[in-house]
């Protein structure tokens, strides 16, 4: 791997992979999702390295994507719960689980269904939508540079080598 | 980077990514969303080394994430076009940059606006919705394991510890 860092390009997306694209992390994140909050429980259900894993909570309790605190249970230990930043990643967390059911199934039907608890109902499918609801394919969407628009973002999005 | 495979995960999360999980693989797809085709464009600008490029070109073409096939222009050059599974993760890129313009903005406003060709009007920030549009955090959602489900899974989203 060559790793490298985004944190000098001025991209939404590149922000976000320097936050939460290092291997690994986005399964602690989803697991956290499932409510689990405590290292060794990491640990174990993901069979990663204690390195790799105290690394990457550390990475992310710096950002503000975790907050650690001692556990309820136990004072000696920690709990690494989700902030409102790290909520923020349901989205794109539901995203992966959507692509990965359609493009790389398992052959037996979909692994986890999501379901709004309040009515039973399955969730929608993630998708761009405008604001009647209707989901937008790439092609009906137009990218516009913003205020915050730097140069690159300019030059790659007025672009058309197409 | 301590990098190994999710290929044996059977999780939809892990299965996305193990194809598009690799540093600088989503900033590809992302250009490729701009309309970018060439290796020459892709290497320019991003910086990226050719041999990580080619790599990563390579990979995705064999997960049938881009074709490549003969350049319009130039017989002896290639595109790389984004497939149907290819366009299929412009949730998961548009999630990004919903994502890393609210949480790591660069403080002028935002770097994209994106909006739906035939109005003009902004596209919806991403969320998870149910049918009748209403956006659901992630306590208003209740995962299950489907008919895919392994033990793995059952065990992962049955747990409570929380």
């Amino acid at each position: 791997m060559s790793k490298s860092s985004f944190k000098h390009i001025d991209c939404s997306i590149a922000q976000t992979l320097e936050i939460v694209g290092d291997w690994w992390t986005l399964l602690i994140i989803r697991n956290a999702f499932h409510g689990m909050r405590q290292f060794d429980a990491f640990e174990a259900q993901l069979g990663i390295s204690t390195n790799v894993l105290a690394d990457r909570l550390r990475k992310l309790t710096a950002h503000g994507v975790f907050e650690k605190r001692p556990s309820a249970h136990d004072g000696r230990s920690f709990d690494y719960r989700l902030t409102e930043k790290g909520h923020d990643l349901y989205p794109l967390i539901v995203s992966m689980m959507d692509w990965g059911e359609r493009w790389a199934p398992n052959g037996q039907g979909r692994r986890i269904e999501l379901v709004e608890t309040a009515t039973g109902h399955p969730v929608s499918t993630m998708a761009v939508r405008n604001a009647a609801g209707d989901a937008l394919t790439p092609q009906e969407v137009t990218a516009r540079p913003g205020p915050g628009a730097d140069e690159t973002t300019v030059a790659l999005i007025s672009r058309s080598d197409a």
